[in-house]
């Protein structure tokens, strides 16, 4: 199953749908850019295989990828006839469990790591995502005011970490991203596949707060002014009202 | 002659008026806040003593002093009686020439301060000086916008650096910076001496682009509406308004 | 073909070998420990896949893995029904040459990169590879004197960058490293697969000269001496005074 | 008072002296070399004024210098009429007290010195001292193996910190430094005022241990050979085998 940007699946009920067809299907989640953004309960909705890595809500360098699998999972991946790295856990399994690492560990962004976790665990993992559920809804609000369309429709599936923007018609959304980079030095993030320069991300995660927010949507603003793109004024104001309420 | 926070002193005109007077007074000026962010010319200005800091136009951690001299000041502080440290230069000036320091310096920040200078001189120092320029003016938009008042009235004494702004009548300006240090985790400037209470300052320099000012204006926007000081709306928007025209 | 530890592997004869008796084979070099260590000729040895890390002789953490293919392994990999994704190179290409990557990189450890390639660069490689080899030859000079048996025995075959050290029989080379731990906090490597608890190993690559050595080799020195392992006295300073001819 | 390097002022007895004439003159303590090195107790022995640095024992980059002072030494500041900064506590005694500094502070040195005295106290002090006293031990042994002289001749000034070494006569102990310097790029303490060139200091101080004091003594062997100082050899040998004994 293919991620939209900027949307949330709906994961606990996939996984129904999966149990009520008695599917034999493993269930695999990426969950790099939601780990630590928002609720994610690998047990409770019987993931099978979970991947993510260290660069989204982890505040770190990129450079860790994790697995967390099910009982499941293991099963199948040693019956499999697949030789795929990324599914061949046994030897890290057997390996981590006397505190070792089979390959030479990315040993730096494993101290990194540790200290992250701290980090959210000091703040507390409700607050985080509540933090990251207000930024996001700040963003909304903006894209609102601008005029603009957020790609994901419906309200159950928006997502905490990035929030995909489509451009009016006949405006190029990658030209938009080079304006805001040449003159702001900030990177958005571009639309892949068949959206590709129709919509730009605002990403809204990890080590973010209401200033880095608002800095972000004045770039975005005065970008679309720049490039000329026709939008309503006043999205990072109406912004500014929401954080500030 | 003592520096009002947010302005910029006319040092040309000081020195013409001291030498129309003949005046014997070394010329002594505090470049701590200003290096790097506006014109300053040590030299040609004919100052006696100049002395600056690492922590603020030059980017780097605090730790660093620098003075710069003129042959006068140097033959008064040769003769001087005091022994205030701060004005004793002989033993620096011998050993710097030989390339090395009288005491053990701050090596890192020396490694630093190259880097530093390296930064500066690949932007440009013209390049500098009107990046501070602009979003100085930015700021000063936006508190007009907000309709209070700039603590320096003669706009040939704008800061490049900082902004001074007072709060209204009965409004605690240090109430305004607490509320913002809470819930914006960012740290404005306090009045000093009698405007202590009434003025709070906003910093606009060294490593600083649009999108930083447009976050610290947010802050202070959204912490003006959340400590209910009396202000219209709409300073971030003018300032926005500019930094894209 | 398995690699010993603290051997080099005659590379060029074993091209050699495979092209006399034209047999089909890729030729697959693991250089992890020993790139920017000893010379090193993938296109002149046709060397079909060399495989090469960050951690050793390019000085940085762990975490950049390298790969090298000639044509031949590129058209192997094309073809191969095996999955495995680290043969799996297409992707990666087409996006390098557009100077971008398909995953996220570890851009950190790619920045450290450039500035690893300037350190080997200044010195030049030839110096480099020199002064591994002086390294080595010290270290090989400690280990005769304290009577002890480099597990490579034939000088062809000696490494710039590890010297596998047998224990004498009945000497636990792994209770050797733990004391050599626990009292002067310097890890060594262990012996792997049939040599485990017979051979220690001594790093001498990266970033390491004269006086690191000499650290390394007293750690060991006394480390024999401590954990009452049967040896002559004197192997730092046969080290010593060849590193001072 | 002026300190030898290389040598440990026995600060009680001077104490006692000063006690016992009942002279009025403050007792100041320079610990910039000794602090968290060696038993220092500024208060039972009755210093007026200790002034002390972040570069040496305390493990951090040089930029913060510390003072303690008695009440005495409080008293004679306010009523002195030299105005030398270093001895004008005042400003700094009153911010202080409400947690803050008069003065911008190094905040990075700052992060740092908690730090490192989490890691004195993780090892606790009385450990700390008997590391340098034992390291110290062992360079001493080294010189007398190199049938050189130590400057300090009295056992009961020996230096936790650092050695002071006599070359023979005629033996530039400078140009043994610049050999040192220029092959095993290791800087020694070049001897000053009326010993200069005759005396080379090795220090042993901070974070250090028993490996990184046989390079360093390494370096200093292999230095005396290839200056062609007279000396013999095993110094490094002598101090293995105190180290592991």
């Amino acid at each position: 199953m293919k991620l939209q940007p900027g949307t949330t699946s709906r994961l606990s009920e996939i996984r129904g749908a999966i149990d009520e067809t008695a599917h034999p299907a493993l269930f695999m989640v990426d969950t790099i850019s939601s780990l630590a953004c928002c609720e994610y309960e690998h047990d409770q909705w019987k993931v099978d295989v979970t991947i993510s890595g260290s660069q989204k809500g982890l505040m770190l360098p990129p450079g860790l990828g994790f697995n967390a699998m099910s009982q499941k999972a293991l099963e199948a991946s040693q019956s499999a006839s697949s030789q795929v790295s990324y599914w061949s856990w046994q030897e890290m399994i057997e390996n981590n469990e006397k505190g070792v690492f089979p390959y030479t560990p990315a040993t730096n962004l494993l101290y990194g790591l540790k200290e992250a976790l701290t980090l959210l665990h000091r703040e507390g993992l409700q607050n985080v995502y509540y933090r990251h559920q207000r930024l996001a809804k700040a963003t909304r609000i903006a894209v609102d005011a601008w005029g603009l369309e957020n790609m994901c429709l419906n309200p159950a599936e928006y997502s905490n970490s990035c929030t995909a923007v489509l451009t009016p018609k006949g405006c190029d959304a990658d030209h938009l991203r080079e304006v805001i980079l040449e003159k702001f030095n900030m990177s958005l993030g571009t639309g892949l596949g068949k959206v590709k320069g129709k919509v730009f991300r605002i990403g809204h995660l990890g080590d973010f707060n209401e200033l880095s927010l608002a800095g972000t949507l004045s770039g975005v603003e005065m970008g679309l002014r720049l490039a000329k793109i026709p939008h309503s004024q006043g999205g990072v104001n109406a912004a500014l009202e929401f954080l500030s309420d």
